[in-house]
């Protein structure tokens, strides 16, 4: 495992700790190199953190790279050198046109519940990141319907701070975020809208929606919650929560709210995403607001990646993930 | 004052013993009649909160009023029969139709920035609700050009927990809201909305937009900020606060963030409201995201009912309230 | 088990959902009768919470009672004269002079890493209040040495709010818990110092201590840490952890802390007590200060339920806890 | 203004902004140098952040030091010699083993409270540390009376972030803080304890008591509360908080709780320091509890050092201070 410093990192590697049939070999990090790897997580095998560069990725069946956006494709693409299967929770290989796609190797998208037979024995995986997962569970039902009008949908997301990493920066301190709350990157400046854009381009029949995003930085430590207004046909007006009860029936990470509407509370420490939907009163042409939420450090980080590894090596799907 | 106990009866307190003209003669609560003012705000005079039915408001000159709404309505009746002037904080007068208005006297709305000359010298006044308060102060130089294309204008709004007041639910505990987000009311069903129409067809110049509002609940205790998305005319785009900063220039409580984006942080404890504009790249026809940030307690409900204490007594506007 | 919908009795309920070898048959809420289950904890069977006065505690093996202190006792008598055994969560039967013990039954203490081999198959089990456990394991090691000189032990104590319960009551509101820190029953008023003077003297050779214990609100919703500053005599100093390192050898649930002191964090979740202990400089007479930290939900109240009850019935200690 | 990027740099100069007699010349940070001032305090004049080595301190009047612990020392005596007064709120000159006391100036250290006539005219003061400022103001009347037995006085005390800086350091991240609570530098190795150890000397009368100190890091911003425990003779017990009524009647920033006990939240945002005092109950020898809050960047740094900026002008003591 590389990188295992992060916020995602650590949680990844709790749960492979704890995980029924993955052990864990080695792991990396440059800012605690040396460091036990028992501090970050209780019961790991006796070993050190070790300096990237030490490490021979072969000695691992699977690697999980949580190295930072920009410098985690070529150690990837080291690892696949050396023969290691691996799951790369950065952004570099989400979208075709980055990473090494073309030369390389495609990474596959690692969302299960839209794309599960792909990623069966899959031997490089790109994890998708947090506020897509959330997105896209959220309007692919919808996309492969045609229901979604032409016109804007706009995904109105709120992230805790974990989302931001684990370097120390002042406008992470706890004394600037206390009692604060913040847009940041407005007016579609931000990094995960092409991941999103893409995706939404794969599922969409008919009209491809364009998408406006605007993240928020909430002062809590962990999970996002999207709030997304979608103009859609009258057809998606009856029963609102319809699409997503048929194509997600039997998901085990998929929770719809028919009472209220998902909140963060309910899905942090899980690795579930709640999903709910209601219909806009008052407007000529329909729309529809969808809620999701997810833990940004499980079902959109390091849980999605734990269940990505069990459908690579046929292992039961929810095997050592909190449901 | 009638109603001290609540967050914007404490907040009003507080603000009227600083004041430098105002002076408070006598103050009601029923939970904590009996108590002394001071336990509410130092410096206060020494008299006890007393029970509404107790206390002749004709010993007033100016009487706000902090009940509940559905209350407040026949207590300010029963004040201006008494020959007192009032300012109602509650939502009961905000909108024409409801209230005695028809009937009885139609109450100003009282929200400087816009309707400023009207509200100098006026008898009774009807304080502006919090969220109408950011998004009327977003919207009303783009309404007044005329910039507002056909469709609808997306009020994502999120607020402290003073907002749902003070009386004891199980929803509001610490260990409920803490580490905790969600959407209330969503679907346009919140009771704010209809004073937002109602002003926004005011200030309408062409088509009236639709409205769609979701407040959401922050683990913060004061402030809100509501992200606006508008769909605007090619004329929006080109200077983006400007329309602001021609319809707002010399407001002593409007302050427009060129450089990033308002936050929540930057107007608790001020009555300002913060103003920020951004295009959203890459849609058809142009978005406009405009951000307004105020504290709920302050510009949204005690600071606001001072500023219109001062047009009504002639004094100066900024008089007794933090810039 | 009995009184559902607190705190305590929602943790329970999770944690016996997912218990490998309980199973909940009945459950009973005042507030919430009527609700399902599965409202309080996923997965949990299809049943509805129930009015006490409607269940028959003889349907169950064990029943758990998380009813509020006061009310507690006479229920756990009438569930021993229907032949069921009992984990008492509420403070009812913790000191032989309260409850019904003389006339009645004598509960067990069940701090199961000080009294384990009487709590084997016990029939009735006063489970013990969050900070007498942490204060007593802090303690216990010292005491039973008779290092402890005489004078005052001074026990500083904080705790989150869901110690105080899950009532609606004003001073646990977030807006006035948040950013706020204060004492509360200074100066030996609140009613858990009976029960650690209680336990205090059954486990102390030599002199006994005093006690002088002030327990603290923080804003955080989980979590006790514990102060506590103890005049010992010279042997004390030598190793300072070495009388729990003996003690406590092999206690899945104690964590001691040689590189630094415990933290609330580094509990939160488990079932642990996480202890440590350091010598203060410059004193004349030899003064240790002993760090102590718990989940009060879990190791202070839910978690050391189970771990009771697992002992009762002779299954694995750890069985359904986090460790 | 020498450091003004820091918390108590940036209330320090918000503080003299809003004064009505001061003014600011000119402010120094190294890590914001070339932002304009008003980026810190709304109102500032027009001028922009400097580097320390650029500004020749004999433009002012009065200089205030807010430059790190261990750097300030050197800043504030080339002050001195370009003819500048100093109030510097460093630790650096606050104990006279440190500093250039000896060789050079001593300054005063600047606690109006209990030194206000020797602070009046004052060239040089010390402005007191946060953790001092609360336990001197709580122990003060004790040790003049000589009513503090032999014995360890404890000194239980909790503070905000902001007590920790603003630069940035993975653990006081938000999302390390929130939900946290730990000691530090417990067993009497916090560099604050040879200053109070120097004031308490000085103070008593009759035994010098031994301090123990144990400060922990709360999850709020502002604010320090502290729980101290002291020995002391039959006659501090009779009304307890006669001692501080004597000695501080008439003192416009000290609050005095006679019902309850003082908290965190009352004290935040102003100068005052509150304290309250009660007896513990059932211990042998007396052990009076006293309780003093303050706000760490308030009466704890800047509100402090302007109400001896205010002493050394001769201007009221008040002026421009929160109450």
């Amino acid at each position: 495992m590389l990188g295992a410093s992060g916020y995602a990192g650590r949680e990844l590697l709790k749960l492979l700790v704890a995980h029924p049939r993955a052990g864990v070999t080695l792991a990396t990090s440059q800012s605690e190199a040396g460091a036990p790897l028992a501090k970050i997580a209780r019961g790991a095998p006796v070993v050190d953190l070790r300096r990237i560069e030490e490490v021979d990725p072969g000695e691992c069946d699977l690697v999980f790279s949580c190295l930072p956006h920009g410098e985690s494709a070529r150690w990837v693409e080291r690892c696949r050198e050396r023969g290691a299967r691996v799951i790369d929770l950065s952004s570099d290989l989400r979208v075709p046109e980055k990473g090494f796609a073309g030369e390389g190797e495609e990474a596959l998208y690692g969302l299960p519940e839209l794309h599960r037979e792909r990623l069966r024995g899959a031997d490089l995986i790109a994890n998708p990141g947090c506020y897509p997962t959330a997105a896209l569970l959220a309007l692919a039902p919808l996309l492969r319907r045609g229901w979604i009008r032409s016109g804007a949908v706009i995904i109105d997301a709120a992230s805790g701070v974990t989302g931001a990493g684990r370097s120390p920066k002042r406008e992470l301190l706890y004394a600037e975020v206390a009692e604060e709350y913040l847009a940041y990157a407005v007016g579609n400046r931000h990094r995960h809208l092409s991941e999103m854009r893409d995706q939404v381009r794969r599922h969409a029949r008919g009209v491809e929606p364009e998408l406006v995003f605007t993240p928020h930085l909430l002062p809590v430590r962990r999970g996002i919650l999207e709030t997304i207004y979608v103009p859609v046909v009258e057809a998606a007006l009856e029963e609102t929560l319809r699409p997503w009860r048929e194509d997600f029936s039997g998901e085990p990470f998929v929770e719809l709210v028919e009472d209220g509407m998902p909140t963060l509370g309910q899905v942090v420490g899980t690795n579930r995403v709640a999903i709910g939907a209601t219909v806009a009163s008052g407007t000529r042409d329909p729309l529809l607001i969808v809620i999701a939420s997810i833990d940004n450090l499980l079902k959109g980080a390091a849980g999605q990646a734990v269940q990505n590894m069990n459908l690579m090596f046929g292992w039961e799907e929810t095997m050592g993930l909190p449901c």
